[in-house]
């Protein structure tokens, strides 16, 4: 860093090395409300890659009718090349015929979108959660057999906007079942924002003591009330050293109803510097790319850093 | 509370009863733009303090050439009448002329606001630290002898805009200076929100070791780099109990450039209350509060919370 702040002062609770897990080319863009040109997505996964973000989700094979903002997919990941399609650039993948898109595409690690409850997962995946873990077994065994790294986002593990609370037990049971299917990975989703701390460390006491350690999992939070950041100290002091984010926090506008945005990377990597923790990124090129990434979606960042440091 | 979320799940490592000191009304609306009526002031302290804020800084006796948002503090005490100037409805007094206004009001608790560095010292009192410390000797002494209740601000504890990274060592020399003048509590002021957990840690440890423990300190967060909730939670770890924060997230600091607002009530009474913190404070109420006002100041809250519950 060339600043002079954030002051470096250990923390001594948090890990010596955090991997940012970066989900701004896939879950941030494809719930902005702008479609990005293909060329554009590919420069960005360039510049994050440049900034040290090593692991960058870049696109999703769900079908374009669910999710046009990535129907290019294919484009995406042809002019990325090479780069574009290793063991830490996962894509998106529903299904089997997902799937077969992303091999042909010649991708190295794919993520498979499931549900704790069963709300959400009749509202996003059409099927119930236990139909929905029937999808998903061809899918990761398939990609298993192909080598692939294979990771499962789990949505609504801290509330859900139809049934309110989500019992601890029936998001472990989900987790453990997705994990018996053979996936390396799982990303705990607050996707609408509500846990808190103490929430985020009985969720992780509960999966530990079914056998479900903190190397197996990554945390995926949202800041719709504010609480992404605090939430993400707490699991990194319960062991988890995987952190999803999305670089300024694409993915929520800052001025709508419930803003839904992920944490964003800036705001994380702060934290991390600060602590001392390494992450491998630099912040001020990661503050540059959302700032010409603004420009492209015609709105400022709602990244609190990305302001701050932007002079926006 | 009658939402179904946050679900209520206890974090072990937070107090089971935290204090909210509301800074709303004199920190926040004394760097707004618009300026409040004295009436809408005191309709403020009352809404605040029906939603169970049971301590508010109500207004300020710093000259109003400098401040003239607060030009009324008499106006609004007179307004309040005796709901407020109790003990836990504290005044700003910069001097001894400030106090002796605030002691012809009527009030039952002052607070010095004092600096941490050289730089921001000078520039918002025009005296370095130790001329300062003679400024505030008198205000002190007097205030207690009266009886009063007297809490000195610390500002740029974590950083300064000017001179950048702040000993933790200097920062626990100048608490030290403060509560030898005979001050009740502290309050840590991370005044252009550049603190991060591991330094709120080093400091809070550092003033242990130097004989002043949690239970004479409170937290004042800035959320310009969207850090102040997580810094929070780092304070409270370490068993400080005491946390400022300004209803909406109003206010910045008009000295310091890029200081923007305070942490927001009800982004730490949403985190407080998901892990079963006792505050006093009802949620709801508040955030219909900060509706109110932002009508008044003709602008949207910045506190997500505000903006998650009241489909702003």
């Amino acid at each position: 860093m060339s600043r002079a702040l954030p002051q470096v002062e250990p923390d001594p609770t948090l890990p010596s090395r955090v991997t940012v897990y970066e989900v701004g080319p896939r879950d941030g863009l494809q719930n902005e409300s702008t479609v990005v040109p293909a060329e554009v997505k590919a420069e960005f996964v360039r510049r994050l890659a440049a900034a040290g973000l090593g692991t960058v989700e870049t696109t999703s094979f769900v079908d374009p009718r669910w999710v046009p903002q990535l129907a290019d997919a294919e484009e995406v990941l042809g002019l990325l090349g090479p780069d574009g399609v290793g063991a830490r650039r996962p894509v998106l993948v529903p299904n089997v015929r997902g799937l077969d898109r992303a091999l042909a595409a010649g991708v190295g690690a794919v993520a498979v979108f499931g549900s704790a409850t069963e709300t959400f997962a009749r509202r996003n995946l059409n099927r119930n959660v236990e139909e929905s873990l029937g999808m998903f077994a061809p899918v990761v065994e398939r990609a298993r057999a192909e080598g692939l790294w294979v990771r499962g986002y789990v949505s609504m593990c801290f509330g859900d906007p139809w049934e309110g609370p989500v019992p601890v037990e029936q998001v472990v049971g989900v987790c453990r079942r997705l994990l018996d299917l053979g996936i390396d990975q799982l990303s705990l989703g607050d996707t609408i924002g509500v846990a808190t701390t103490g929430h985020v460390h009985r969720l992780l006491e509960a999966l530990a003591a079914a056998g479900v350690g903190p190397d197996r999992l990554g945390v995926h939070f949202h800041d719709t009330y504010g609480q992404a950041l605090a939430n993400t100290v707490a699991a990194l002091r319960d062991g988890v050293t995987v952190v999803d984010a999305s670089t300024g926090g694409l993915g929520g506008c800052p001025y709508a109803k419930s803003a839904t945005g992920n944490l964003a990377t800036e705001d994380l990597v702060w934290l991390l510097d600060g602590a001392g923790v390494e992450t491998g990124v630099d912040l001020d090129a990661l503050v540059a790319t959302s700032a010409w990434m603004a420009e492209h979606l015609g709105r400022p960042s709602p990244s609190r850093v990305v302001r701050a440091l932007s002079g926006g």
